[in-house]
């Protein structure tokens, strides 16, 4: 019965898509933001990924929540009946201020499980920017949007004497505990006040947010609980497992709005944040407002052709690829740096109009970004990437270290290496200059070296241990099993050799561009290590144990010897900087073909995903893959084919790859593992526009690789701060479903014929038009002779 | 791949279970315990739910826990595969010492989900009493016994110079957090110490269990961790955040025993437990002795005929029976009486031999246990209902309430009522009278009074609210909505009112044997307030507000409109005392029983339940439904057939609830629900063993009700002390999955025409014989005229 009734919704959730009536603004143009559908893979959500009432970036996300505890299946989830709160924060190792409506017996002080409603959603929307819910049990109509820094809310009630909105801070969402509260009533339509989220292993300090409330029209009474017991009028509640409410009288269908404003620095700060962004009580001019910042930013690439479903699946991949990742500064560049003893309140240099030259931000680590980020962002959102690389220097000014995930104005060290060198150097090669470049490489080189990132073993707080950096320089590896005691998390050898040559690579190439010929020389160097752990006896990568000997009982789908989040099968291809040099170590391009297409054949059964996020966290068996797209080890693997003179195949797997994973608006699947704060979202654009970077374009002419692209015609606007062509356009000619295959290509009119462009070509904008058709044409894209890539430098 | 990978998994499990050689004891009768599943439902497993090593009560439970966070899907959960520790407690809102065996590197300061294990069920034994694991991460093979108060470990462990046990003091399992802990090496093959349990919502006050571990050999090394970081070498560690460990080196198939011992009082406690219970290290011995344990509880019933699968399952039924409530006092009968200011070391007496006269318990409430506890353990284990009722009274001499759901040595006031008036007084009516019977008519008549149980909600510990006692004087019925503030958990009016009006049946009917005639009359009087809530505009019971007003929009299917975890459309038929009234209520036997019958149709479609542990709690969309045997509400539903003279039907839906809910020894499919300590258990014995009692045994002559056995013959050993028969043998003929129907009936040689035994009868031992047949016989079992079942006095 239950299934058949999940099933009815469903059809009534597409349909909502389906058939919406398509916004068009007042050129005609449809509404890029009303093809967003939040609801893709929410069943499935990670308390951070699901997202609705909230701009790009936003401090705020308002969304309602299902699961409260537990790291993984928190947030939104779709097949849950059950509505815990609206919380204002859902952010990596964050969260906070959840509220909730209610009416009738009062039932805040005994938690959510008792007082969250049912809801149907047939009566949801959720748009970019804008929820709507009805809560059941309370008869209650809630509406959320919210601007950068402020949620605003909605609720229509019922009758009711007993009309209540509950602050509950006794509650955990996601990884993140309420530690304590102290709020206060400031008169009668405002109450305002400080929440403390306890440490998590991975943030390991306490972080504060300040919040301001205020109400529409007075309430008459607030009151609140403490460890279970209700106090009915208060002027001021403070401690641990508290909440409070506001209660008033409504009359049938009466609107009361709510704003609550946040900050990490101060209630003064929440307060001058709303002053800024949300003065008036105008909910429906925000609703638009809303709508056109998502429409600004995802109309940076227009979509033509395709289905409508692709269509939305698209904007819906972008729209995670613009959020995540959290502005955690005030409108005046006040922040909280949190690297030290005692958290201290800074602020963020201010322009000639008095603006803060960039915001700071909440941040899981770059890790992966080379194949997502550091293409999609540098080149459609420049100015995105500056922000961000002008808060990792302002974090290197605050604590010493540039971050490797920042969260809580504090470092976490997530995961492993040093991807913000790729991620920093990418940038610059390609003309992005907006932040201090000596200051730049002096703290990404710093994580190449004992005492910086590569030091550290992922969330290793306490020490610099378990980064495994001082055994690579003398070894050429990173030993696996590397210490008697784990120090922090994914302490795995082999993963961490091929990911440190890599970002090696990536350094060798800025100290080259800034004529620093002795690190050139030893990142260079360096950047051959991957060639230490090739097991040539079995073909694969493999881990080496400290006295240099291959490490025994060797099984290259297992997870446990010495790999980051996968195994020997999918880490093997990770050479992005020197693809031509694993393809020599495999004994040229048919082996490697070969070996590659033979792996995506086995992914293919399994649908190319290891069933992450539809699973529990520690499904171990399921692990054993040769391929996973649900995570970022191997995403560039479709591409290789490129370099092996198989553009063909790049082409058929990375349409494949879009259909089995990327496809659909389907709340029940959507990324298939750990979106990541929009790593994912921004693969799954790359491959729909058919532009790629293994090497995440650091090489010294950076350049983007080919593949077939999804649609008709693809418009990329370019930012002109930056970048002098307008605009791109991609074309394709008899595009389909089984025209996969680029026949053709031409740039600007004129034909080529190898399966790369380079960026400097691109940026200067113009007409890039390919034609497809069914079968491969095996001329197309052979000429990888003329690689723009460089084959390493050797001693 | 995942999906045939755990179907041939299933396959293999059930193998193990159909094909494991029929284990004989000495007289050639197979060992009941050999007949045990312990993994019947374990995918669906609530923290306290599965067991293997295992006692009967057994203070350990010792056992692989796959999750940990969560109060309910945590614990044994078949389908995870990674095991993170092997708990000595798993009870209800406690939870502890938690070990895990590994080699190489360590991470125990890396918590739970870095360090826990792969394994495989084709490696897995779980037996009553003995559990044996491969822990492949590790190569160790982990096999686990107990006796009452001490776990026995055996691991087999690989080559290694990192061998270690891992203590993890930092981790939850269930909702019980750990707090703290202090650890001592006494020497170098022993330490010992004590960790203290966090307060819960449920249990709001700290729990410390006092631990011994001995090896069997010395360890090399004991260290420890305090907030992630690592302290190699110690000789005691205190505080939060703190785990330790012992290190050794081991030859290639090293086998390590450890023992380990708790109590709740002291750590002299704990090591006298283990000097009484475990002083050797025969690990072979103790696996023989738990089972010979188990054999003998089981063996009161012997079950013939039936397939091996329904003996399996009915052997596991009565298993759980026998536990889930947990003995938590000392071999020497102290204990920690929790109810006051500081927790107090107590003592319980002592006999003529120097031992304790009775055990103390930790236990869930006996909400629903008139229809499954009552009935089961006071014929066939009526020293346990003395031990659990002695204990009970033991309570109110401490803190002055007889328990609703003792936990951490204190009240937990675990749902409504007061469910033990009816436990009690069934007791005492059917003949079990070792304890202080005047001290429990006080007490549990307390109850029945403002400042009793019957004044406070579910989980209230604050106040004497929300139980509606004061309302439910005075009006006649408890109203819904109670309070503005909702005090506790379960404030249902409807559902308290009906239940109330049981209990107070109940108590009249003591007080009657007692001879204390105003309460008799008293209340007899209450016993009739079920009336009240009779809607005959609708037909169904619906809760009423303040002024005596049905309460608006009527939807029987409601769960949130004054009953307790369920709904109108259940709660109907909870009259237990007065099912004639009822009958007269609804318009006579044709009326009652079609309506009846409707709803048992309607039930088949979802079968009979409404999956509630296969999905979230919080599901309220799939609890819609008419009946539900996943829970407590409505369990006697199918019985009240026999009341209205159309006994067959009784007999064809218990059959049918048997074959859908409780048949089968899957570990994906068991009880549906919450099995709740032993309830379901008990139920599902007592279905198949054909006898049921409505009121719970609580008329002044107790008696049973009559249904299909489901075995050939059933022989119930009875306990001398209490009942002279020595035994009663239910014998079948023509019995069969079709042939439901009873067609006539013989006790000890003579007919009989009623779908009723009386319990006086049934003691004397003897012969019960019943013939079945493929079609109702409409002429046995129509008597009802002759039942034993008291009409209500009026007044």
């Amino acid at each position: 019965m239950s299934i058949k009734k999940s099933n009815l919704l469903l059809v009534i959730v597409l349909f909502q898509y389906l058939f919406a009536p398509a916004q068009k603004n007042s050129n005609g143009v449809v509404a890029k933001s009303s093809l967003v559908a939040p609801l893709v893979d929410a069943a499935n959500s990670r308390f951070f990924y699901f997202n609705s009432a909230t701009r790009p970036f936003g401090m705020v996300n308002l969304s309602p929540d299902m699961n409260l505890r537990g790291t993984w299946n928190t947030g939104y989830r779709y097949n849950e009946d059950t509505i815990k709160c609206f919380s204002h924060i859902h952010c990596w190792e964050m969260s906070g201020i959840p509220v909730l409506p209610t009416t009738g017996i009062f039932k805040g002080h005994l938690g959510p499980d008792t007082y969250g409603s049912s809801y149907s959603h047939a009566d949801e929307v959720a748009k970019a920017g804008y929820h709507k819910v009805v809560l059941k049990d309370y008869t209650i109509t809630a509406e959320l949007t919210s601007t950068n820094r402020v949620g605003f809310h909605r609720y229509t009630y019922p009758k009711s004497d007993d009309s209540y909105i509950i602050f509950d801070f006794t509650t955990v969402l996601g990884s993140s505990e309420t530690q304590s509260s102290k709020v206060n009533k400031a008169n009668d339509h405002r109450i305002e006040g400080e929440v403390t989220m306890a440490a998590t292993i991975r943030r390991p300090k306490p972080i504060t947010v300040y919040f301001v409330a205020e109400f529409d029209k007075p309430f008459t009474t607030f009151g609140g609980w403490k460890k279970g017991v209700v106090i009915p009028t208060l002027s001021s509640l403070e401690g641990e497992k508290t909440g409070v409410f506001v209660k008033f009288n409504t009359i049938q269908g009466e609107k009361r709005l709510m704003k609550v404003s946040i900050s990490y620095v101060s209630v003064e700060e929440a307060q001058n944040n709303m002053k800024s962004e949300l003065p008036a009580w105008n909910f429906d001019e925000i609703v638009k407002q809303s709508a056109q910042d998502w429409d600004m930013m995802l109309g940076r690439i227009d979509v033509e052709g395709g289905t409508k479903v692709q269509q939305q699946r698209f904007y819906t991949d972008l729209f995670h690829a613009l959020q995540g990742r959290r502005i955690v500064s005030d409108v005046s560049g006040t922040y909280i740096d949190n690297t030290g003893v005692t958290p201290l309140k800074k602020q963020v240099k201010l322009d000639a109009n008095g603006k803060p030259k960039f915001s700071m931000y909440n941040s899981d680590s770059f890790w992966g970004a080379q194949w997502s980020l550091n293409t999609l962002w540098h080149l459609v959102y420049p100015e995105i990437t500056e922000e961000f690389i002008n808060c990792m220097l302002q974090m290197y000014d605050d604590g010493g270290l540039v971050p490797r995930g920042p969260s809580g104005g504090n470092y976490t060290y997530v995961m492993t290496g040093a991807a913000t060198t790729p991620f920093i150097t990418s940038a610059y090669l390609k003309g992005i200059k907006g932040f201090d470049i000596n200051k730049a490489y002096e703290g990404i080189r710093k994580d190449h070296f004992p005492g910086g990132m590569m030091s550290k073993a992922g969330y290793e707080h306490n020490t610099f241990k378990g980064g495994g950096i001082e055994e690579y320089m003398v070894l050429g590896y990173v030993p696996f099993p590397l210490t008697p005691i784990k120090y922090g998390f994914h302490q795995d050898g082999a993963a961490q050799t091929l990911e440190y040559a890599y970002q090696d690579y990536a350094l060798a190439q800025m100290a080259k561009v800034l004529k620093k010929r002795e690190d050139y020389d030893l990142f260079s160097l360096r950047a051959n290590n991957y060639k230490n752990i090739f097991n040539k006896e079995i073909g694969w990568m493999w881990s080496k144990n400290k006295k240099g000997e291959w490490n025994q009982q060797i099984d290259i789908l297992d997870y446990e010897k010495g790999w980051v989040e996968g195994n020997a099968a999918q880490y093997t291809w990770f050479v992005p900087h020197d693809v031509p040099g694993l393809i020599n170590l495999m004994g040229g391009n048919d082996a490697f073909t070969t070996k590659l297409n033979e792996s995506f054949i086995k992914a293919r059964v399994h649908n190319f995903v290891s069933g992450k996020s539809e699973n529990p966290v520690d499904q171990k068996l399921i692990r054993r893959v040769y391929l996973n797209y649900g995570n970022q080890p191997c995403m560039q693997t479709p591409f290789l084919f490129n370099y092996a003179g198989k553009p063909w195949l790049t082409q058929y797997w990375t349409r494949q790859l879009i259909d089995s994973v990327y496809a659909g608006i389907s709340p029940q699947k959507g990324y298939s593992g750990d979106e990541d704060q929009g790593l994912m979202g921004s693969l799954a654009v790359l491959l729909k526009i058919g532009l790629f970077s293994t090497d995440g374009g650091t090489s010294a002419k950076p350049f983007y690789e080919m593949t077939s692209p999804l649609f008709d015609k693809i418009t990329i606007q370019l930012n002109p701060k930056y970048y002098p062509g307008k605009k791109v356009i991609i074309q394709t000619k008899n595009n389909g479903p089984n025209n996969v295959y680029i026949q053709s290509s031409q740039m600007n009119g004129k034909s080529f014929n190898m399966p790369w462009i380079m960026h400097d070509d691109l940026i200067k904008g113009g007409l890039l038009e390919i034609n497809m058709g069914a079968t491969p044409n095996t001329k197309w894209g052979i000429e990888t002779l003329n690689a723009p890539v460089s084959t390493l430098q050797k001693k």
